[in-house]
C-alpha cells in the first residue's frame, strides 16, 4: 500500500519527458533490437523469479493486513506457475510479426510526388490499470514490440511487484542499448499524481485504462489525452424465426456459460415471438441445467413456467446489466428490426449474435447492430485478441474511433505520410 | 449574435438522442440515397440563394453593430460567387468513391469462422466551429456522405446563416427519406449547452473542433468525447549540407510565401552549419525579394548581413510560434541529428521537410522526425486532402489516434467485424 512521498508533478512531469525522449529512439530502432528486449525480458522473468515473488508476497502481506477480499487477493498473486505463463505471453509477443514499417497505401501523384502512408508507433502509451500485477508486463511488452514508450501506473495493491517487475522491463532495455525510461512505472499510486499525468497532451499520445468502469470513467473524465476504452459488454443473442433449434441451444449455452466472468460473455437473449413456443423451452432447459438462473419478462416466463423451467420476473434494469455471472435476463421481441433496435438501446455495442437460417435476416442484423463484432451462427464468445488471429490484445475497445473491437499490435500504432519528390512546389 | 433563451439541457440531450436514431438509420442507407441527399442540397443551395445571403446580411448588420473587426466580417461574409462555390464543394463530395462498406481484411479460422473487418460510419459526430459560415455546409456534407449524423455548432456571429444552411441540409434529407434530424444545428450558441453537448459521451461518438487553438483547447478539456484535434502547424524546413542550391531555394521560398496564412506553411529554416555560407546568402535574398522577414539566430544572422540581406535578431519564442504570416525563423545546426530534434522539439509534429541529395540522409530524416507528414525535396505546402488524393478534407489532424494528417471520408469512418458461423461455439 506504498506510495513515494517526494512524488510532485514536477517529478511526473519529467518522467513523461523521459518517455517521449525514449519514444523518439524506439521509434527508429529495429525489429531486431524490440525483439531481443523481449527474449532478455522473459529470461529476467525465469532468472530473478524469486525477488519478484517476494516483492510479490509484501504486497499480500500488506494485502491481507488491510483487510483485501479474498477474490482481490486471489487477483494479486503471482505464482511461479503465474510468473512462467506471463514469461510464455512475453515470448509470444516476441514472435509476432513486426507491425512497424508496413506500407499501408501509397500513390504517385501526376507530377511525381511520391506519397507513401506507413505505420509508425503511436509514441508514448499510459496505462492505468488496477491490482493485476501481470498488466505491467502484458502492456510493456505489446507496447516495446510496437516500438511505444509504456508509463505504467498500477494500483497501490499490486505496487511492490509492480515495482519489481517494471524493474526488469528497465533492465532488459538497458541491457539492449535502448532508453531504461522506455518502460516507467509511476512511482505513487497516488489520486493527485495520476491527475497530473493525465494532463500532459503534449508528452503522451495515448491513455488505455484498464480495469473496471469506475476506473475507466475517471480516466475519460480527467484525461485532456485521447483515451481508448473498454467499457463493458453486455452481449446480447437474437433467435430469429428462422433460427436452428440445436445450433441455438449450443450457441446460446456456450455465450453464457462457457466462462461467464468475461465481457464476451452473454448477458441478454432476445427470442423472436414466433419461435419462442418452439425455442425457449429447450433452452432454458438447457440453462437451467447448467446452473444458469433465468430473468424473464412476461411473456417469456409464461413459455418458460408452462415447460417446467424454473425462472424468475426480470426487472427493467436486467436488461442493462453485465452480470458477470450464471445469470441471462430473456425477452421476447415482435419482429427483427425490434430485436435490432433493443440491441443498440440496451447493450454496449461489443458483441452481439443473431442466430438464424435466413441470410436476408442475417444480413440486416450484421448491418444494423452497431456493435464492434457482430455474430451470425456462433458465440459471442470468440471477440478475442487471439480468436481474431491478432495474437495477443491490449484490451477490447468498446470506442469507435482508432480501434474497435479487440486492439492487437497494429492497433497500438499510428501512421505518417512520407512524401517523397524531386523539388515540387506547389503553384 | 442571437441565442435561443428555450435551450435547456434536456433540450440538447434531446437532440443529440435523435442525432444517434438518425445515425442507425444513416447507417443503414445505400450510396445512391446518401448521394441524392448532396445533389439536392446542391441544387438548394442555388434555388434558395437569396434567403441565406439575406440571413447572412443579418448576421454582418448585427457583426458590425457589435464592432467586430474587418477580417472577421470578411470571413463571415457570404457572396453569390461564395455561396456558389460550396454548392460546387458538395457536388465534388457526392462524386466521391463511397467509403463504406469496403472490406479492409478478412480471414477464415482454422474452424471455419468467417471474420471480416468491414467500413462503417463513426455514427455521431460534433462539429465545433467559428465564424465561417462554410464550415456547416462542408462538414454536413463530408459526415453524411460517410454516413454519419452531424451536430453542427457554429460561432455567434454566423449564427443566422448558420440557420438556414443547415434548414437546406435538414430539408435535402426529409427529400429523400432520411431524417431530418441527422444534420442538426445547435439552435444556441450558448457555452453551457456547448459543455452539455461535450458531455453526453453516451450519444455522441466523435468531436471535431475546427478553429483557433483556444476553441480545440477548450473542447479538448471538457469533452469526455473522443476529440479529434488539429492544432497549429509550426512546419520546419532543413537544408542538409548536400542539398541543391536551386532546389531548395524554391522549395523555401514556395513553402514560406505560397500561402502564409496556411497550417501547411513553413515558419521555420533550419540549415546545416556546413551549407550556411553556399546557401543562405541565395535563399536569403530571394525570401527578402518576396517580402519575407528573417528572424534568424546570431550565426544565421552574421552570414546573412555579410551578404547584404535583411534580418532581424530572433527571440527564443519565434522558434515555437505559427507566424501565418511572412515571417521565417532562421537558425543554423550542426548535424542532421540536431536538426531532427529540434524539429521534435520546436516544431507542431505537422509537415516538415528535408532537402537533400543524399538518400541516406533522408532515409534518416523520414524516419526520426514525429511528424504527420515529412516530406523529402518537396514543399510542406502539398499536406492537404485534395493533394494528397483524398478528394476533400474535413480537417488535417495532429493527433496520432484514429487520424493523422489530412482527413477525408475514410478517416470520418470507423469499422467493425462481421463473424460468421455455421453454430461455432468457443471450447
Amino acid at each position: 500500500m506504498a506510495t513515494t512521498a517526494s512524488v510532485d508533478s514536477d517529478f511526473i512531469h519529467r518522467l513523461a519527458r523521459e518517455a517521449r525522449k525514449a519514444a523518439l529512439r524506439l521509434a527508429v530502432a529495429t525489429t531486431a533490437e524490440r525483439n531481443a528486449v523481449l527474449e532478455v525480458l522473459a529470461g529476467l522473468l525465469a532468472s530473478e523469479s524469486s525477488s519478484i515473488l517476494e516483492a510479490n508476497h509484501r504486497d499480500l502481506e500488506a494485502g491481507r493486513s488491510a483487510g483485501l477480499s479474498e477474490p482481490l487477493l486471489e487477483r494479486l498473486t503471482l505464482t511461479p506457475e503465474r510468473l512462467h505463463r506471463i514469461g510464455a505471453g512475453v515470448k509470444e509477443v516476441a514472435a509476432l510479426p513486426d507491425p512497424l514499417g508496413a506500407e499501408l497505401h501509397s500513390h504517385t501523384r501526376p507530377d511525381g510526388l511520391e506519397i507513401r502512408k506507413v505505420r509508425v508507433p503511436i509514441g508514448v502509451i499510459a496505462i492505468i490499470y488496477e491490482s493485476r500485477p501481470n498488466v505491467t508486463i502484458d502492456c510493456a511488452a505489446l507496447c516495446l514490440k510496437a516500438g511505444n514508450a509504456a508509463i505504467l501506473r498500477g494500483g497501490k495493491e499490486a505496487f511492490h511487484t509492480n515495482t519489481a517487475l517494471a524493474a526488469l522491463v528497465s533492465k532488459a532495455l538497458a541491457e539492449n542499448n535502448l532508453p531504461e525510461t522506455a518502460a516507467q512505472l509511476v512511482p505513487t499510486t497516488d489520486r493527485e499524481a495520476l491527475h497530473h499525468l493525465l494532463k500532459l497532451d503534449d508528452l503522451i499520445d495515448c491513455v488505455i485504462p484498464r480495469g473496471g468502469e469506475g476506473l475507466i470513467r475517471m480516466v475519460a473524465e480527467t484525461s485532456t489525452i485521447p483515451v481508448i476504452k473498454h467499457y463493458k459488454g453486455i452481449c446480447c443473442l437474437y433467435l430469429d424465426h428462422a433460427a436452428d433449434p440445436e445450433m441455438a441451444e449450443a450457441i446460446v449455452v456456450n455465450a453464457k456459460t462457457q466462462r461467464p466472468s468475461v465481457c464476451n460473455a452473454a448477458e441478454q437473449l432476445l427470442v423472436h415471438r414466433g419461435a419462442a413456443a418452439a425455442l425457449l423451452p429447450r433452452i432454458g432447459r438447457a440453462l437451467a441445467t447448467a446452473g444458469v438462473e433465468l430473468r424473464a419478462d412476461e411473456e417469456a416466463a409464461a413459455i418458460l413456467t408452462q415447460a417446467g423451467v424454473p425462472c424468475r420476473p426480470a426487472a427493467p434494469d436486467d436488461f442493462r446489466t453485465e452480470f458477470l455471472d450464471l445469470v441471462l435476463a430473456v425477452r421476447l421481441v415482435g419482429s427483427l428490426t425490434e430485436g435490432i433496435q433493443a440491441i443498440n438501446t440496451d447493450g454496449s455495442h461489443h458483441s452481439d449474435a443473431i442466430v438464424t437460417s435466413d441470410e436476408a435476416a442475417a444480413r440486416t442484423f450484421l448491418a444494423g447492430v452497431d456493435s464492434a463484432a457482430v455474430y451470425w451462427n456462433a458465440s459471442t464468445r470468440f471477440t478475442d485478441g487471439y480468436e481474431f488471429g491478432m495474437g495477443a490484445e491490449i484490451g477490447i475497445s468498446t470506442d469507435k474511433l482508432h480501434a474497435r473491437g479487440p486492439m492487437g499490435l497494429p492497433e497500438l500504432c499510428s501512421y505518417k505520410y512520407h512524401v517523397l519528390g524531386h523539388g515540387q512546389i506547389r503553384t
